[in-house]
Parts: structure tokens; sequence; C-alpha cells
């Protein structure tokens, strides 16, 4: 078979699988989850050898350590990836309830939250997104489509597997949890143009796949994670608060997206900022980039170019510019964010209003690290990604991202 | 000055605009509208000497009655308009308010609504949708840039002049409201492509502009009112009451996209209703395309096909199947809906759940007509368009629609 007619079966499973999924009640999704979550546990030794292969091939292709790192499943992670799962049966369900009004000429509308329909995931070396991305999408009453990266193919066919059996042991159309098992350029193209099938795709992974699923998906996409995020330290900063905040939005964690890539620093705090920053990042080498301005202060970082302000680093680098005020501070936030986050250490009521009101980004801290734009930080107690666009849902996505609208309206013969 | 730069420009002034726009309190967003609907009243001259120019031209290409007849304006409609401003004054106003809620950690999340930015609208020839977009917009706060047809552009220079003048009046930036005076195919494609300038483009018009935004855009779009609407008349239905609805929702408006065109019949029903339905809509000249059992029940009507199932017709022709029960009927709706709205006039309370849980469209009546699919119908005091849509917003788009989301989150140095 060719591969379009491959895809094109998988995708027609998925949406005639959709329409009884949405028909489920919330209990029997949730029955599904914890099906799900165990037959994960008791296939636990199938997933770790199928790993093993990904793991082999990974290090004959000479992959990096924290990509190896990213790609491993042993006994504890698919013991978390299980219990994570019966955590999501136990929240709300994010269908049915809705609001009800009622018509001067008694039409009963009912505004109901239904499931999309089919949900498209196209994502990178993490087999964990497989039972994760899964266990979101049948929680909402969704279809999914999978399709990974080459690195865990082993471990996501397993996995999805191990997952469809649990779908039939809950007599329950398999075909609503696919993987399109040929991982080349060619198959991700030819899903994102499956128009009619696709309710929406969300891409999960490097900025190269985001960018490519954006520009050349012909179905309805929800971009996620672009972070090129700020940190300004203002006049009247808590130095300590300031340097706490940098260290940790900077160093905790540098190739996630709500970590941040430039510090701004107001003119007056920006000798002892800096002096005091670079010393505290010694111990993880922090590649510090620097203005003119910072150049006086340190005079061996290296000058920061145009593009530095530009660029989401995702490493232990970081961009420094020092400015005259919060208004200088604003402007370059507005020319170079990506609109994702940004935060401001400050004790000025004044500095804080006007850096949240005239930065449009997805979230504004005040006095706080970037670090918590996360849909678990967040209390949405599941996240299916960082949207980073304005249509549909934006920052952190929980359950009530994968559905959508639909209106029952009730008469007795009502015309207009 | 090249098109392209004219509309870059265009762009750049509206994503300026956008930044102020988005900082103006509630009554301050009011008292603009309120000044716009004076300034259109005072204006209402110049707007009937240009709207003359626009009839003088179109009756020389030739123009239908019914086309004119949307493109005229008279005292009588700018009163209208002006009118219809001032209640959208009257709104609540759908930024700012939002949730608020603290985390374990002491973080304060503000969950607050704000404009989305920079709206487009590409529309043909209703010069009256250039006032109602603009207010619409300016009311959530954000900047709108009009591209209307070129049947109207003598009318809508000067209504978006006279607009501008109310924004100076009110020292608002003018570059809020501004229209591409070129109506060429070039300057709509031109817009269309203008990423990171536009934040959501939305088309009103006919079934081929909307298909050529969809299919084209390179910003986010919202696909409004494509309507394939079906109306099925159950076993168990009061005939009077079906044959009441039939009448109002193909006859009392055929040219809109809450209209139906195909009706299915349940086949004990079949005769009686067709025969009543027939004689009732001579009156229209309605054309009555069957299946070969609707024909066994009125032989002079013409035969359907499955082109005439999936034509969204428009006009005074109506397609019409006999089925066996409410799952045939739902299989059809499945088969060649656009979503929109469909309807059921049953007694059954089986047939009418099976019906509302089993398609997927937007609004789904039980008896009553699908012409209530409708921003003011609704309740919902204005409305941009009819999203057919899944992602964003989908069935009648009120101001909510034209907000997004942005998180404010306060701490005393939180960090993760």
């Amino acid at each position: 078979m060719e591969l379009i007619d491959k895809i094109k079966q998988i995708c027609e499973g998925a949406r005639v699988a959709s329409r009884s999924l949405a028909l489920l009640s919330g209990a029997k999704r949730n029955e599904l989850l914890r099906s799900i979550a165990q037959e994960l546990m008791m296939g636990a030794g199938e997933i770790i050898s199928a790993n093993e292969i990904d793991l082999k091939n990974a290090r004959e292709n000479g992959i990096s350590e924290a990509m190896l790192d990213r790609l491993m499943l042993n006994h504890a992670r698919i013991e978390g990836i299980s219990s994570a799962i019966l955590k999501i049966a136990e929240l709300a369900d994010p269908i049915g309830s809705g609001e009800i009004f009622t018509r001067p000429n008694g039409l009963e509308i009912h505004k109901m939250k239904t499931p999309i329909g089919v949900v498209a995931m196209i994502y990178e070396a993490r087999p964990n997104v497989t039972p994760d991305a899964t266990s979101l999408c049948l929680k909402s009453g969704n279809a999914v489509i999978l399709r990974g990266g080459k690195e865990a193919i082993n471990s996501n066919k397993c996995i999805v597997s191990i997952i469809r059996r649990a779908l039939r042991v809950c007599c329950v159309d398999e075909n609503a949890v696919s993987l399109i098992e040929d991982t080349t350029r060619e198959s991700a193209t030819l899903l994102m143009g499956m128009r009619g099938y696709i309710d929406v795709l969300i891409p999960r992974g490097g900025k190269g796949l985001i960018r490519s699923v954006v520009e050349n998906a012909k179905v309805p996409v929800i971009e996620t994670g672009a972070g090129n995020c700020h940190l300004y330290v203002d006049e009247s900063a808590d130095l300590d608060m300031a340097i706490k905040i940098a260290l940790n939005a900077k160093c905790s964690r540098p190739s996630v997206c709500n970590a941040i890539e430039t510090i701004l620093l107001h003119k007056s705090i920006a000798d002892e900022f800096l002096t005091r920053f670079y010393k505290e990042t010694r111990e993880f080498s922090l590649d510090i980039r620097g203005c003119e301005r910072c150049l006086a202060i340190l005079p061996d970082i290296k000058m920061a170019t145009e593009e530095d302000f530009a660029t989401e680093y995702d490493d232990y680098i970081v961009s420094v510019r020092v400015v005259d005020d919060v208004l200088e501070a604003v402007s370059h936030i507005n020319a170079y964010t990506t609109g994702h986050s940004e935060a401001i250490v400050t004790e000025s009521a004044r500095s804080a209003d006007y850096f949240v009101n005239n930065i449009d980004s997805c979230a504004l801290y005040v006095n706080a690290s970037t670090r918590f734009t996360d849909g678990g930080e967040f209390g949405f107690g599941a996240e299916i990604g960082i949207s980073t666009q304005k249509l549909h849902v934006r920052g952190p996505m929980g359950l009530d991202a994968l559905t959508t609208t639909k209106y029952i309206i009730k008469g007795d013969g009502q015309v207009r």
C-alpha cells in the first residue's frame, strides 16, 4: 500500500472511532485510562525491551547523552507514566457541562463542551509523549493519531500496541489511538495535509519541527513552545531577589521554553547586578553576551549582537543589555519577544503596571521566575503543551484546549 | 509606492495603534463608539453622495437588483447603523475581567481577557460591514484593517474617513481603523500574507471568498458562514410544526447560511409532508429536487443528484430524500454537512437524543428552525460572523471571539 493510502486509512479509522468515543460517558473514559495505566505496568518488560533496541540504535548513531536520557524508559519511568495517567483519570470531566440560557421566545439553548474530534500529534524522540498525549486526548473524548520520531519508533510501537490492547479490553474501537509507523519526513508532510480528517494538529518538539508544521500544515494547528523570554531588573528591585530569579530562570533548566534568554538591567543597578550574577554563574560556565554598557562593567564577556537578542538559545548562554528605564526595557521586549513569558523584578507598582500592561506576551511575571509558565504549576492538572498563539488557547494548555462548543437548541415549533 | 509597501505601511500603523488601543479604558472605548455614531449621522449626506457613485457604477456594470439593494445606503440605513453602534457601546466590556487564582506557593495568577491586537476583514459589496466590523473591533480594543469589495469602494472610503475623524476628535490614533483602497485581488492576497502584523483575518461574504481566504491565508483565519444545513422530519413529528419550520428554514431568507438546503423525511410521513410542502411552496416557485422515493410521490419534480445533496444553493431550491429512520438521516447529514446547523422535528425524546448526540455540527435544533443560528438570536448582543470551524470559537461570534488571554502572575520572589 502507498504511504498516502496507509495514512488516509489511519485517518478514516480515527474519524470513525472519534464518533463513538464522543458518546462515551466520563466514567467510561476514566475506566479506559485506568485500564491503559494497568496494561502499561503489566507490559513494562515488553516496553523496556523495545526501548533497549531504540537506545542501541541511538548509541550507534552517536546521539548525545541528553538525547539518550530523553529516549530512555525504565521501570521507574513507566511507573511514573502509569501514575500520571491515573491522576488524569481523577481530573474533572472537561466534556458535557455547559451553560443553559432561555431566550424570550422560549428557545432553550444548551452550550455544550464537546470533544474536538481527531487530534494529531507530531513529536520527536521522547516516547513518554505517546502515553501522555493519548491519555489527555482520551480523557477529553478525542481520537488521536501519533507520529513520533524515528529514534523512539520501537518504544512507540510497543506502547501503542499495549494501549490498543487496553482499548479492546474495554470494548472501545482501537482506532481511537493510532501510530504512524513510517517516520520519514514524507509521513509528517502527508499527515499535515489531511484536511477533513484531522481537527487539530499539535506539534511538540524543537523549533525546527514547530516551524515546519506551522508553515506547511493544511489542517488547523496549535503552535507551541517558541520562547524567547526576558527578565527585566528595575531600578527599585530587591537585588537578592533579582539574582535568585535570574539564576532560576536561566540556569535551572535552560533547554525549556520558559527559560529566559535575555536579561535587561536598569542602568542604576547594572554594575552591582552584573558583577554578582557573573560570579554566581561560573559554576554553570554561563556564556554571558552583553551590550557595550555591559562590557564596560565586565570587559571579558562577549559582545551581544542583534542576532543574539533575537535568539532562543535553549542553552547556558544569556544576552544582557543595560537600559535607561522600564520604557526602554518594554520596547526591547516588544521588538524581540516571541510572546511567551517575561518577568520584571521591581518594588515599584508603577513600573510593574507599565510592564504588564504594555507587553503583549502570554505570561507576565512580577517578582517571580518565568519558569512557572506550565500547566502543572498553573494548577491545570495536566498539560498538552504551551500555546504561543493567540487564537483558541494561549499559554499552558489543559484539557479544555482539547474541547470545542456545540449548541443544542430545544424549541416547540419556533420560527424566525 | 508599491502596493505591498502600502499594505505593509497600513499594517505597521495598525500594529502601533493596537498597542495604545489596548490601554484604553472601557469607558473611553464606548465614548469612541458614541463619537463614531454621531459623526456618521452628521456625515450622512456625504455618505449618501459617495454611495450614489457606487450605485451608478454598479448599475452601469449590470449588477443584480439584490446586489444593488445590499449596496444601497440611505438615511434610514445610516440611522440604523448609527443606533447599532450605540447599542454596542452599551454592551458589557469584553476586556479585563478574569479569574484570579492563588497557588499553594503564593503566586497570584490573574487570567485576563485582552484584545487580540490587529483584526483584518475581507468582505464584499456590503458597505454596512465597514461600520459594523469597526465598532465590534474597537469595542473589544482591537485595531482593524478593512478590505471591502470594489462595488462599495466610494462608500467605504467616505465611511472610514468619517470614522477616522471621530478617532481624531477623541485623541485616539486614527490608524486604529484603516481601509485598503486598492480592491484588486492582489491587495487581498497580500493582506492574507501579512504574518506578524495581523492577529486574525475574518472573511465575510460568499463561498468563493471564504474558500479563497481559508486556502491561501498565511495569517490565522476564522472561517465563517459555510452552511449546508439540514432538516429531518421524524416519524413522530407534528406535521403542522414540521411544515411551518420547513417553510421558515428554506423560504424566509434562502440566501443566508442558516437556511436549509436538504430535507430528510421519515418514510412513514413522506407522502403527507411532501404533498403539503409542495403546495405551500408554489408561491415561492421553490425548485424541489427529490430522491427516487420522492419522485414516486411527486412525479413532476426533478431527480436529486449526489451533487445536489452536497450543494449549498442559497436560493429557492431544496433537495429532499426519504429515509428509513433517524439513523439513516444522521448518516446522510454526517456525510454531507458543513457542520453549521441541523434540525429535527420529532415528538420522540429518543430520536431527538440520537440526532443531537450523533451529529457533529455547531447548532442542533429540536423542534425549531435553523434560522436561529445568529448572534442576536442567541442573545450575544452583536455578531461578527458565524464560525464554522472548531478552534477558538464555534457558532455565532460575539465580542468574546475578538479577545485572547493574558496571564499576569504576581509573586514575592518565587522560583521553581
